[in-house]
């Protein structure tokens, strides 16, 4: 069999795969007549009162084209230019957004908080924030606390495991910033309402991720607090982040939601991670590097299994030399995840095979 | 008849209008199977060969969201902190951005020349780059000079009137950038080649607008000057430009000038204009504040007019109190332009009438 | 009699001058034993004290290296990224400090209001603000007034002026920043208090100058608004603008107030304006632009009466082609009045004789 | 015997003690007539000259206000907003200066690299480098080197030492910047040349400390690369760094290094510490926590033992639970050292004593 006519079994990442088609044929679907520009029109009207409904009280809701522009500009509209950001190490903020965060806080700086499968001890937060002298203008003084849910290695924070954050934040006087690039499939794991996983939990903002989760060309920063969103406007604007034809934006993050598609496709992505988690307990080589509670799976493989998914056409991503990341798409088929297992269990085989 | 049952008469912007058909309709065609992330995609791909092509030379194309992160992102790659970017008092990135381009430049700074009709002229600029002292700090240096093709009062340059300009920007080691949310329109009404109005002409470096010519949810930043390209890159992703699933941004892109649909679009919204400025050699009282060069009308009118059309349903922009914008979408029917231009007869002949 | 040997006639600038020796001498005074450091010494505690005597009200005053930091951290403490600062079109915040300002601010915009002799009209300001949308994000929001008090073409606004002026500044909800650079000129002009002059007529933060007025290395932010002093301390740490030294920074600003020393050192610059003044009486081809009310003439001069100066050993700033700015340092001799003025009558006479 | 009435011992930091009376008396010296402004002046230019000696090339000298600004305009420089830092954790731009670096960097990430007494190993700086993707514009690429000379731990990089960091630099295209806050102690210390430790080593920038050396109110960044040189001049106006009245901030660095005052200073700091790490051989419980190699002393002491020293009246920082700082003033007294020792010696003998 050649790599050509082999089936796609790809868990790059889950941006690599469709946005839900529902996405597309609402935008053919406000596509019209005419509407106001820079979202004065009825769908953006439309979608502040429908995600009000979501998150149970009323909600500033701005659209925006990347989750990096959500996380910046939530970021910036809380810390000033001499605040510290706490967060983890792994946290996507800190890890890959090339300084996004500093920037448009005009030099803010990301503290990094020790953490175990990207989850913050609250002991932790209080040591780094301890590490420095309130108020002496030498340091960074507290200003946001971000945290990621579902996070980076794939774990989701318990309502009482935010909670014991959130409460630190507030003690310090800190706004606190949910990055929820994968919040529909923490949502689905907690099995908890939007309310309870955000503001009831001591969230001031979030960024709304759809594009991981079946999205198309929009992400969200969803604001609790409304002196934060009547900054955020101004920022967003000077940020190059509002669109004309705002209409297309809202269509998007209407569709989204609507007949529960995004906790639909959540529950798909994340039924495939269980599914490989399953997978996993009978193939002993490969070490999970962190528990499978949604859609992604991190493995400690030795190098040559690694060569071999990839002789075998599985797509991953080699984050080091010992660690592989599977992430399963919203769209990952029954027949991914077997081939997936079955070339981790050949591979694995073979490793310990050879060690006896 | 009510305003409720009234037809859509709407002169408001560009970017009221709807996104074309083949756009929506590319986004679905791409959405099949899966593609690699952040621009490494195949459309992208084939974007920056497509577009070269189009130019005539190797261009770089990044995929933006709006025209304003378009502009203040180009200017940010090509202005430091330090700098002065000339451009006309009107010109859409110094009255309409929300200092967007001082924030990405890091405090660069606009610094209007006078124009007419929202065009700079050589002796102007130089008059103005006159005024500071060269080489000494106290004085924003020169750093770009921005020209808006088609401009904000509708005028278009020639291509005698870009290089006039762009000469003198060179003599001053300035990059030229060209803000082209209405591109298409200003070269349809020249009649040359896209290279002729860009690089062949002096300029360094092209918002691309495709949002107000019929573009959905992106413009573009084309780039012909290698260095800037990769600068910009990092800037990109850093100012949170980079979407993730980059090829539903491309295939926009593509779509756009799939069988020269931008062409078409612009011809049609030019066409508008020239309808109504036909029209209006037929109404003494409309006083046309700058020459119809492409889809834009600017009138001075007397605030009884401007009451009037608004009684008729006629949507439009009163920017000040006896200018009124018109602008033509490309999706303007020939039912709309008749209405304006008869609403428009009838309102300034009922003024005549009370002069007399 | 050669360049060589020609005693000293000095008008360029009022920083080319001595500092007073009562400054250096106060800096040896507490160059004894040892000192907290970053402000926290004994020296910044009696500046506290001793200018909040001076202002009538508890004032927080920090000690800067130079006036351009004293206004560009002001602004920046003041205004948003996305803000509008008005100034005048001579402000030395927007003529000759390098976009410190935009800097500071995150890209907060300089928005020159029509001024003559440099001071703004309420119905000017009123014009400029009204020509954006208040709250619309397109626009820079109305942020910050700056007023220069004695202003660039040294003109002192009076009280109900400054007052006209903050009014309209309360009425938007924008703070106020006085350029006190030559803050002692006007205060002698107007023989009023500081107060009155400041937080009386509307005032929040005063760039209090000292360096052109027989200062050395330091100039004061003095801020009447305790939440923006909180802010500006961290910005000033962050801006790099604290000396570990503290003392020796609050010993010039100290001095510098002691027995009236400043209002000593201001009366004699004005007193040198005022002989320039009844001097040109006598001298019809010298044409003032600009009132004389503190330490600054401006005269409309041809450039061959310029070139006899300099040929004089006159030293003074040749503006324009036909604009001659003459400043009196605290230190300017009666002499040096006297050569301005023998060299100008000489100059303008023979201009007037070659016209007949 | 009284607090009030004892003499100081104090072991807070070098910035507490005097300055050097030389540089009190050369700003008297230069006070005489007028002066051309903002570094145009004789002196200034004097300064360029004299530096170039000392370094053996020419190098161009700015004065500044403070260290932090010597840094942070510094690294502002030479990286960009999208680029990387790397320092080490004790790094005084890293855990002093407020985000400074990252402002003037418009975002630029200070990125920690694992220290044994704050120097930098090579491996772990390679390590560091290689946990990111070079040229994938989500990670912040290397773009500066910063290397403390003598460092935050009191240690000094032997030349080989900082060649085989600049060497790494070197190789990722990185600029190097060098922290020389206690640049002179350093230099005494390895008896090398000042050229020998900067350019000679691969250093570009060079923060160059006089404030913790007898300095009063005067930093310098001295730049060994042209066009590093041309961008920081328009930086520093930009930053408000630039004194109008220029001679007196390069008098003090003129006389800081007239008849080699810096070196004598540098040395009786060195002196003390030595004097300190000699007597300490005697007191066993005072564990050092870095090698005394300039003129600070770091050790692990019960908080008792402090209570005491403070009870004693010793002045120093305490800077976490168990670890005390004390740094040697170039002007503290061998009484000084000997109070301290007295006191250490006799609180951790009844330390030891209660213990058995």
């Amino acid at each position: 069999m050649t790599q050509k006519s082999m089936p796609i079994v790809d868990f790059r990442s889950d941006n690599t795969g469709r946005a839900s088609p529902a996405l597309i044929a609402k935008l053919a679907e406000v596509n019209e007549g005419t509407a106001a520009g820079y979202g004065t029109d009825e769908w953006t009207a439309l979608l502040q009162k429908r995600y009000s409904d979501i998150f149970e009280t009323a909600v500033r809701v701005f659209p925006v084209s990347t989750g990096t522009a959500a996380n910046a500009l939530s970021l910036g509209a809380v810390a000033p230019s001499h605040g510290a950001i706490y967060c983890t190490e792994p946290a996507h903020i800190s890890s890959s957004e090339a300084n996004a965060a500093g920037f448009f806080s005009g030099g803010g700086r990301l503290t990094p908080v020790a953490s175990t499968h990207a989850k913050m001890a609250p002991e932790a937060l209080l040591a780094t924030i301890g590490s420095i002298v309130l108020g002496n203008a030498h340091y960074s003084q507290p200003a946001a606390l971000s945290i990621t849910q579902a996070n980076e290695m794939g774990t989701v924070h318990s309502l009482a495991e935010i909670r014991a954050l959130t409460d630190i934040a507030r003690r310090f006087k800190m706004k606190v910033h949910m990055d929820g690039a994968r919040f529909a499939n923490a949502l689905v794991r907690l099995g908890c309402t939007p309310a309870e996983m955000t503001w009831k939990s001591g969230v001031d903002i979030l960024s709304f991720g759809s594009t991981k989760n079946g999205g198309l060309l929009a992400d969200a920063i969803v604001v609790f607090v409304p002196e934060i969103a009547d900054l955020l406007a101004f920022h967003l604007q000077r940020g190059g982040q509002v669109w004309s034809k705002g209409r297309f934006g809202a269509a998007q993050l209407l569709a989204y939601v609507e007949n529960d598609l995004w906790l639909a496709n959540a529950r798909a992505a994340n039924a495939a991670g269980a599914r490989i988690a399953a997978g996993l307990r009978g193939i002993p080589g490969a070490k999970l590097l962190a528990p499978i509670e949604a859609n992604m799976v991190f493995l400690d493989l030795p190098g040559s299994v690694m060569d071999g998914l990839e002789r075998d056409g599985i797509r991953f991503f080699r984050r080091t030399k010992s660690m592989a990341r599977f992430v399963c798409r919203f769209d990952v088929t029954d027949a991914e995840v077997d081939a997936l297992l079955a070339s981790l269990k050949r591979h694995c085989g073979a490793v310990a095979t050879a060690a006896q």
